[in-house]
C-alpha cells in the first residue's frame, strides 16, 4: 500500500537558516499517512468515532537536502504489513521541481482505545480491512 | 491584574526572514495569560476539569520590531474587568536585553461549557474569584 | 483582487480542546495571500530574490465557529488598494462541507528592504503591477 | 557533557488526542541541546555569527507515555564525543511531577558553512572547545 501527497512549503515551516525546520517533516509524514489511509477508505476521523487511535510510538527521519519556502514537496508513504501488534509507515520526501530526495522517514504506530490500552484485535481488524487478508 | 512571563525564542519559532514568525506571538500571549491566571490560583487545567473553557473569540497583534532567535522576551499581560460576558487580556512583548517594545496585542475570551454554550454564570464566578468582587 | 484556497486541517493544528488552535488561522491566512499574489504573478519568492519583504505589521482574527481535524477549509482572501504605504488583506475562513463561516481576519503589510527600511517606491510598484494602475 | 532543561507544555503543543503532538518533542530536544551548548559557552547565535550551522541530519524519538497540557517536563540532553564528522545528542523527557519517562530521542548533527558544505575543521574545533581535548 503506497500513496503520494503533494504539499507546498509554508512560510511558517521555515526557520532562520532559511530552510524547513526539521520537526515539520513529521507533520508532513502525518498528512501523507492520513491521505494513504483515506485512499483505502479508512479515515482517522472514522477511527476516532470508534475511539480508536493510532499514536506514534517511534519516529525517525534522515535529512538529505533542505527544503525551502514555496517549494512543492512530494511525500510518498507506504504502509507495511508486519506483525499484528503495530503498523509501520515509511516515507520519502522529494522536491517536485527536480525530484531531489530531501528526507526519508519511518513511524511506528499501535492502535489504542479510549483508556490508552493497546487494542490487538482492532489492529488486526484494521490490517484485514486494509490488506484484505485474514 | 497584571503578570509577566519571560521566555526565550525557539529556533522553531523563527522563519526564513530570520525573525519570529508573526503567528507565534499569539502562542506567547497564551502562555502569559495562563501564567497570570495561575498566579491568581486559577489554572486552565482546573477549569478544564470542570469542563469550562476560555476560547479566544478575537485576537489582535501590532508588530513594532522583530524578535530574533535566542533572545529573551518579556511578555506582560493584563486582565481587564469589563462586562460579565467576556474576558479581555492585553499584552506587551519586550526584548529583555534593551527593553525594546516588540509587539502589543489583545485577546477576548468567553467561558464555554462542554456543549460549546457560553456560560455567563461561570464567567461571573471566575471574575469574582479573580477580582474578589461580587 | 480576490482568491480562494482550500486546505485540510492537519492533526498538528488541533489542540486539546479538539479544535484548531487559534493562532493557526494566521498561518492559513498567509497561505491564502501567497496564493493570491501568485495568481497575480507576484510570488513571495520572486520578491525575496529582490530582497523585498512584506512583513505583517498588524493581524486580527475574529473566531465564529471552531474547525476540527480533517475538515476541508476554504480561505478567501482579498487585497485592498488603499494608500501607498501599506497593503491590507482581509480573509474569511469557511468550512467546505456546510459553508459555515469559521473566522474573519485582516492583516496589514509594509514592503521593506534588506536593511529593514520601508520601501515606499517598491510598495507603489507592486501595487501598480497588481492593480494595473499608475 | 550533560544538561537539563525544564519547560511547561504549551496549549499550542497539544493535539485533539489531548496530548502533546509527537513532532513537538523534537523542538524540545532543540531547546535542550541549545541550553547545553550555552552552558558550555557555545551559543548557536555565536556560531551563526561565524556562519557555522549545526543542522540535524538524523532525528529519532521513542514515545513511552504521553505528556499533557500544563505539565512540567524535564529534558535531559547529553552530547557524545564520537568521530570528528558529526555530533550526537541523546535526550530523555520526564514528567517532573512523578518522574515518569515520556520519551527518549537522539539527533545527529554536522557543522556546515554558509555554502552548505560540511566543515570538518570547525567540527573538530567545536569539539575541542567543548570537551577540552585536542
Amino acid at each position: 500500500m503506497k500513496g503520494q501527497t503533494i504539499l507546498r512549503v509554508r512560510y511558517e515551516e521555515t526557520d532562520a537558516m532559511g530552510v524547513v525546520y526539521h520537526a515539520n517533516y513529521f507533520t508532513w509524514f502525518e498528512i501523507s499517512r492520513t491521505e494513504l489511509l483515506r485512499k483505502y477508505s479508512l479515515s482517522y476521523k472514522e477511527m476516532e468515532s470508534k475511539k480508536w487511535y493510532l499514536p506514534v510510538v517511534e519516529a525517525t527521519c534522515c535529512y538529505k537536502s533542505p527544503a525551502r519556502y514555496d517549494e512543492e514537496i512530494i511525500i510518498e508513504s507506504e504502509l507495511h504489513f508486519s506483525t499484528d501488534l503495530y503498523f509501520d509507515f515509511t516515507y520519502e520526501a522529494w522536491r517536485k521541481s527536480d525530484h531531489k530526495l530531501l528526507a526519508e522517514g519511518r513511524t511506528r504506530h499501535v492502535c489504542i482505545g479510549e483508556n490508552g490500552r493497546i487494542l490487538t484485535k482492532a489492529t488486526r481488524n484494521i490490517k484485514k480491512q486494509l490488506f484484505g487478508v485474514s
